[in-house]
């Protein structure tokens, strides 16, 4: 407890936690504030996840580095699973599928990118494992053609396309989570020496004992899931107000909110000069949400959701991740980064958000 | 006679070559077998293609590097030519367009993942010649170009594109065999030495008299040209019965029967870390389809077939062309390879063959 | 004046300069003879051009390097923006689109793949500027992703597509301007080094001073304004009589009269193993008419034109600009270049071309 305190004390972003009474407060007291409660319940996601990572890292460094990279790996992204959950629960689809599309471009674009920048106006030019970058954006560019080909036969056929969405969703949800599986076993097994390590916190921290971080990880996780809750429900009527389409909140907002906590770690990680660490929270991050937080979803959604939900996005959606997933290739393959490759890659992640902004709300 | 017979009992393949003469007799005794013809003609024709390709290499051995590099080049894929020339003259556009888009993806996708795969799980990381890489990605990028634009002009406006769609096939044609011969001329002539010597089956064999070579191959491609109107007559009908969908039938399995034979000296080739040979089998077979077979078969429709056939593919299959180039240009840019490549190009190809297999029947 | 008439009697191109006259005279006494003035005022505008180049580069020289690079990026494409000025004036918008996206076309593909073409059948293999390239492959990608979005927001949902195409055009017009400048400041400023320098004439020749200069591109700018629209008003109905559609003008044509000015620098320099140069002249043009010159259309659109213009292309040219920006994105990252590289990229604009020759006229 001592720990977590301390912890508290030194990160200013876990202060946010006195939101997270606040939330519950409000939510009780005046379920019809929408847009208070959707500020609030932003402000109470964050820290949550920031704590989320920290457990997930202690927990991860005690158990030896084998199952730490996997522990990482598989719930360095639980916040956005959460967070999705709570939206599938309530069969908002629509939700959930911009959340999923935002959150791959949010990381490979903005996260990326911000990254590049703020790397490259402090260095003339940084370096970084093209080997890990490269892996990362062939996961990414394999979650692409799984999304693209759905898409693709929906639109040669309409027919064709919705008799067979609901069998090929489960199936390339399988295929993706096979692929992601065998990626772990990789980076983390085979081809152990290629990946610089990528802690996900500062190198030199104390860590926890396990069962603080486990203790934690399970506290968490549920306040998370209740937050989530009121955010979800919230985010939609809040957007009305402040005269946004559903598909700039999903893509942006959620995706911002859900990823806020491993941003800190990336853009600090550039202003150090260690990019391998921004980039593999960068990419590692949007492949992870592709690879394995949006099949698990679809399999999930024949047990949670009122019905079962397929892989078939929005056509501007779908064409976003590609030019994303392009993006990442053409940008990481060369291995270094200046700061105005970091404008590049923010200028087209501004062409989306920019898009989004001005479609009218029936559009997505 | 003594070398052939003596090629017959090393090579396992080839002791497929028994159902030849079963097929001719089934064909006779019971032509609405269909099912059984299928398995029958599909099982004949890859002891003949095997064949095939070592007449044809014989020959090429024989007169010297840069004729028999241009006799491998142009014969290569003469198997898959005869088997679509037999549905050209059935009149199976459908079929033709589906078996031509099959063999590229299967052996951009199949072949080439699949060596990747052997060799990885045998060497740690492996390397490849970059610059023939490079040429190859290149041609099958150019193919895709003239397989995307009747498709897209046609999407943008129907009328348009079926106005213009069989002088603008035929102008594709030649530009695509032109580009065809000018690489044949680059990769032996003027820019040899940058192409490692790639031969089709495993060195330190002693090759046949020309004689021999020749006779062969004419008696063989007589074979494979009778062999192929049965399983052409018979393939669709037999899909039917097993369930499957004609584009399934044409993209996978017609695409795996025709390509069998390269397949053994290309996974063989990456088990003994030569992985030159099995990217040259998978990357060359692909453009040659593309660049070659494809064209010539468009310009034959006008001698060959009932009417002429247009080189304006399904819009579903234009998009998986343009994946796999896309998935081999990113994958050959490094000129490395590990087992997890080979499961990433493996996907991508996992991926369609299950689309295919779910489209209901009409979808193509 | 000495020095110009110098400069006349040296570049055999400005021989031309005998035209202009005989353009205004012809549009005074024959103005219905359009195919005659459609041809006479094509030649005048390729020496003009040339002198604008010339002018701006002597200014260039004397204003620092710096100022005159900035100078040289700017200017750079001037009568090709005053061309479209005349077209936007007489409403023109499908030539304007039809210009703009053959321009970067032609300089991406047509002008690259001719200086390989050309330089690499006398040099075996040719290196260059790997850096230069990418940054103009990345500003080329980013222009694309810009065009992109609107034509497929547009597809998805025609009435979103038409509601948010004003203000989105607006907004992307902004960012592409932003993007470039900031291109600029990397390019000149803080990466100065990685880039060779990119002289657009010859190296050695004797400037002319800064008055000569400044009057010359003063007094040619109002002559290409007066020739094009002579030329603007012509295009058209020549065009019908040589049979050619409205697509293929403004993609072709247009395109080669104003790039005509800078290919023979490009090509010369391909001869000269100055690659650097070509590619500079090729993906530097296209670039800056991707990213200023159609930006700075659609802004003087709402003060020129009649109504405003927006940046939704036709879906064909949308098409053909994302394929010629993977052509060179693909064909740059090397970083060589061989003879073959140069048939690869013209036979992707040959494609192009014939696909534009053979569409009916109001297919576009």
């Amino acid at each position: 407890m001592k720990l977590l305190l301390e912890e508290i004390r030194r990160n200013p972003l876990l202060w946010l936690l006195a939101f997270v009474p606040v939330v519950f407060a409000v939510a009780q007291l005046k379920p019809e504030a929408h847009t208070l409660l959707f500020v609030l319940s932003a402000l109470a996601i964050v820290p949550l996840t920031v704590l989320m990572n920290v457990a997930t890292e202690s927990v991860a460094a005690k158990t030896g580095d084998a199952v730490g990279g996997l522990l990482n790996a598989t719930l360095g992204n639980l916040a956005e699973l959460i967070i999705a959950l709570a939206a599938l629960r309530a069969g908002q689809y629509v939700l959930v599928k911009a959340s999923v599309a935002g959150a791959i471009v949010t990381n490979s674009l903005f996260v990326l990118g911000m990254s590049f920048l703020l790397g490259g106006v402090k260095y003339h030019t940084q370096e970084y494992n093209r080997v890990s970058g490269r892996l990362q954006a062939g996961l990414l560019f394999l979650a692409t053609v799984a999304l693209l080909i759905p898409s693709a036969i929906a639109r040669a056929d309409p027919a064709a396309g919705a008799a067979i969405s609901p069998k090929l969703s489960v199936g390339l949800a399988v295929l993706l989570i096979v692929a992601y599986s065998l990626g772990i076993l990789f980076s983390l097994k085979t081809h152990r020496e290629s990946f610089a390590s990528v802690p996900h916190s500062g190198a030199g921290e104390a860590p926890w004992p396990v069962s603080l971080g486990l203790g934690t990880l399970a506290g968490v996780t549920v306040l998370v899931a209740l937050v989530s809750e009121v955010f979800v429900e919230s985010v939609q009527k809040a957007a009305e107000t402040f005269g946004m389409t559903p598909a700039f909140v999903g893509f942006i907002i959620v995706a911002l909110v859900g990823g806020m906590s491993a941003m800190p770690t990336a853009f600090s990680g550039a202003r150090k000069d260690r990019l391998d660490l921004s980039v593999g929270i960068a990419l590692g991050s949007a492949s992870q949400i592709a690879l394995f937080v949006a099949p698990v979803l679809v399999l999930l959604s024949y047990f949670v959701g009122p019905t079962p939900m397929d892989l078939q996005f929005w056509p501007g959606a779908v064409v976003m991740i590609f030019l994303a997933t392009l993006t990442t290739a053409l940008v990481t393959n060369s291995g270094r980064s200046t700061w105005f490759g970091g404008v590049l890659v923010l200028m087209v992640y501004l062409i989306f958000a920019m898009t989004l902004y001005l479609l009218p709300p029936r559009a997505q």
